[in-house]
């Protein structure tokens, strides 16, 4: 299936710039799947401009309701905001690798989602600490107040900056290769080689104390999906 | 293991783009090393002006030799070829959750490789012939000749970007959290949750035949490692 029925009624703004040039029939803007995806993967890159050109870094991000946020290095809050410093954020699940019948038809499964805007720096000092909380809360649940508190320094030297989730797009490939139909006959195998992502064992560090037990929130986790 | 050893010889150059302004503790420019993670990820961001804003795109790369190439649609190779037009492409291996005893030393295990340059993208078409061959033969070694073979018209609605692996760095992050010394008596349980891909259980579509034997290149393979 590479057409997705759209079946939720919150949609994002689309402009020019989440307008899909390529595949469109691969594009979502429901708010459902937008999020779906956000939550599903930590990892995201953040595109900026850096003296007139394009830069990229990976970090984490975090869905708060219809904004996202992501730590930045508290260089990079001076880089990235101001108006003149819109950013482009990316979140994508490769699920896995589409073979088809001829070189042209292969493809990739995936669940990407792209948001455009100007970033804002959260300055003040118990909003970020909130925050801080809330990115910790949101991936071990329970594990905040478990921690050695945060210190006034800390929360000076973290930069968290936000995008609003309205200038924003899904993008998503699932399924089987689509070939052309004369290729159908064609005596080669085709299918699609999934791939998937998993938390592994925990791995404590030689400090723990044997008499700390491990936390709910290492096990049984999922990652991706 | 914060800081990594860099026993090899080759390196890439450093320039102001490339020089790591956070935790450059982390980085990496031996050639050996940039490539093991390009080779070990095909999924890639590539940063790219439109209208004088950043955008980001998913797509595929791969390597030969010195050059990273990937594949765009032919509206992006006009997007971004050209001396105005720099990209800034990474590949992102996310390896792990880095949970530490304070929320501020929490941290993420990674690979990540980032090249700047002004992409060239392929014109001749036997060139861009040659390449699209390579791409499917090292992701699939022989299935290039089980192919419906390629037409001229596929060729030329195939775009092909390619950066030298000049102006690149590797950031790498690896092993347990590191902690304040005053910290590590803290009652908590600290370490990594280890993150790991595969390659799932090939599925084959339902016009590939009963006697379509399983290709080699299906089985045993890894990503990401």
């Amino acid at each position: 299936m590479q057409h997705c029925e759209n079946t939720t009624m919150t949609t994002v703004n689309t402009t020019i710039r989440t307008k899909l040039s390529r595949l469109p029939e691969r594009g979502r803007f429901d708010t459902e799947t937008i999020h779906a995806i956000l939550d599903a993967m930590p990892m995201c890159h953040v595109a900026y401009m850096r003296e007139g050109k394009p830069a990229i870094v990976p970090t984490l991000q975090w869905r708060e309701g219809d904004r996202v946020f992501w730590h930045g290095s508290t260089g990079a809050a001076s880089h990235l905001t101001g108006q003149e410093n819109d950013v482009c954020l990316n979140v994508c699940v490769f699920d896995g690798l589409v073979l088809a019948r001829s070189a042209f038809h292969h493809s990739a499964n995936y669940r990407s989602v792209t948001i455009f805007g100007t970033p804002e720096a959260v300055i003040e000092h118990d909003e970020k600490t909130q925050l801080m909380k809330n990115f910790v809360e949101g991936l071990f649940p329970g594990r905040w107040d478990q921690l050695r508190p945060l210190k006034d320094k800390e929360v000076r030297a973290t930069s968290i900056l936000s995008l609003p989730i309205t200038e924003a797009s899904a993008k998503i490939r699932t399924g089987l290769p689509v070939d052309e139909d004369e290729d159908y006959a064609y005596n080669v195998w085709a299918g699609v080689l999934p791939i998937s992502s998993q938390f592994d064992e925990p791995e404590a560090d030689e400090f723990t104390a044997a008499d700390v037990e491990r936390p709910d929130y290492l096990v049984g986790r999922t990652i991706g999906e």
